[in-house]
């Protein structure tokens, strides 16, 4: 099928390349045109504005897009809004918050637009071994998009998941269950570090994907890590985020569901950002108040000291 | 090879099973008599003591114990002991604490028999696929294991991990990461269910198992799981565990290590066996006392109502 393609980002250009591969003819365009010049190298054709695109486009049209969640998609629907038609349909292939999807959906029903919300999980790998899409829209919607998705994922690697925003609903969940995985792991092999034996921990990594239980694909990323570097001493222990963690427990709160897992391992990336505490400063303050003469041997906490 | 198998539980038949597919000559003893004549009609030897298990091994024996963790491990190596000899070799593949098979190696090092501790993963799926062996004890020791250890493997499914111990201490490890592995799928599809959607919780973990960053082996067995049974209406919210969490946790408080996720994992599996939690008592009755009246207008407890 014909679609355009909005946002070339590392995750975007691969996703235009796995579309062009599969047959499709795809019209990209990108704020900076350097990468819409590198993607058209790949097979596509190339649009420097979106009315351009627009013009491009037989209609009814089909535009992807895939920017970073928040201000900018907000702003490119927007403004992507202002150069279609009615009957034409928009994906949002992004992280955003479901609660924006389905406002977007309504917004963009009333021109006339068709909505898609498109939660895309595969990060680097998707592009060989497909992208994992959790989908969301009006079926006559998703329907018109299938040979798209049907390129982009693996096989059986696409759900219609439910109506405008289920889709970016799903993938928040993914996400969330994906911090409280990576942060189990973590904490495992920082305790396999913690005994009082030397292990191998890529090999063991490497021997738990073979047969065990807690085989998957994040522990066979970290065998390779492990392997390239055991003691992961030129990784810095800053975690970042990107939000879809803190929606999952910010829906918890909404929905009174009890999640202490997964609060946790946003919570312990919070931690990992700080060089210092303040509430371990305060902690220590109050130990050294109320404890007198036998909590002031106790050591100051590392990070006073 | 010829080895001996103590302890016929569905584990330990099923892993004798294997080792006869693999061409072991197995002598098998089990402390009910039936369950040695079931096993015995898959082609393995039986005796019907210790005793008679000990004169019916070739000389130096090798003996694998596979029965639960604590005291019946306990029992069942010391009188296992009584009849073998120097030079023989015994396997706990059990759930055993680590500490306990170092000091037991100890203790049977002094009879001049060897001691191997083999940690076992893979459940009931094993028997088919293999089972993920971590594997402590003395070089020579597990030299001589090692054409039990390929059968019993899936390929490149056994690791020496280092000294006794070492095996039990990798598969307290792997276990307390499956709790943390667990409770945050668990989590994640309450919250599924929780929100505005109605998600088919079945296909859409069928769907993560196709590409998504959180692809699993637990997650197939979700998968199933939903799939027999979408509201899991069948089966009782009440989580049992068999210590390997609580190890984990133990061994997190003797080192110092911060492990929130896997600390809440176990947490999480005891507030699932309370009918009424106390604490949530205390909480409620203290909100009585110091609210007054406007707290008295919020509604009680769900567990007092």
């Amino acid at each position: 099928m014909q679609i355009g393609f909005v946002g070339l980002g590392r995750m975007g250009a691969n996703m235009v390349e796995r579309l062009l591969r599969g047959g499709h003819e795809v019209i990209v365009y990108n704020r900076s045109p350097e990468r819409t010049h590198l993607v058209m190298q790949k097979g596509a054709l190339g649009a420097f504005s979106l009315a351009e695109l627009a013009t491009r486009l037989a209609t009814p049209r089909v535009v992807w897009l895939m920017v970073p969640a928040g201000e900018a998609t907000e702003t490119s629907l927007r403004e992507l809004a202002a150069v279609l038609a009615k009957g034409d349909l928009v994906v949002d292939g992004g992280n955003s918050n479901f609660e924006d999807s389905r406002r977007r959906a309504g917004t963009l029903d009333d021109q006339g637009i068709a909505f898609v919300d498109a939660g895309t999980s595969g990060g680097i790998w998707g592009l060989e071994n497909g992208y994992c899409l959790m989908v969301g829209g009006r079926d006559e919607a998703v329907q018109r998009l299938a040979p798209a998705l049907t390129t982009l994922a693996p096989p059986d690697g696409w759900l219609h998941c439910g109506p405008a925003g289920s889709g970016h609903y799903a993938k928040m969940i993914h996400n969330g269950i994906e911090y409280g995985l990576m942060q189990a792991y973590a904490e495992g092999f920082e305790l396999l570090r913690a005994g009082p034996f030397a292990f191998d921990v890529s090999r063991l990594a490497g021997l738990w994907n073979r047969g065990s239980v807690i085989r998957s694909w994040l522990l066979e990323l970290a065998e390779r890590a492990l392997a390239r570097d055991p003691n992961l001493s030129s990784i810095e222990g800053y975690v970042a985020d990107s939000g879809e963690g803190r929606w999952t427990i910010e829906q918890a709160l909404r929905t009174a569901v009890p999640t202490p897992v997964l609060a946790q391992a946003v919570f312990a990336r919070f931690a990992s950002r700080q060089s210092e505490s303040f509430a371990a400063k305060l902690l220590s303050a109050l130990r050294q108040e109320f404890g007198g003469h036998p909590v002031r041997t106790t050591p100051v906490s590392r990070k006073d000291s």
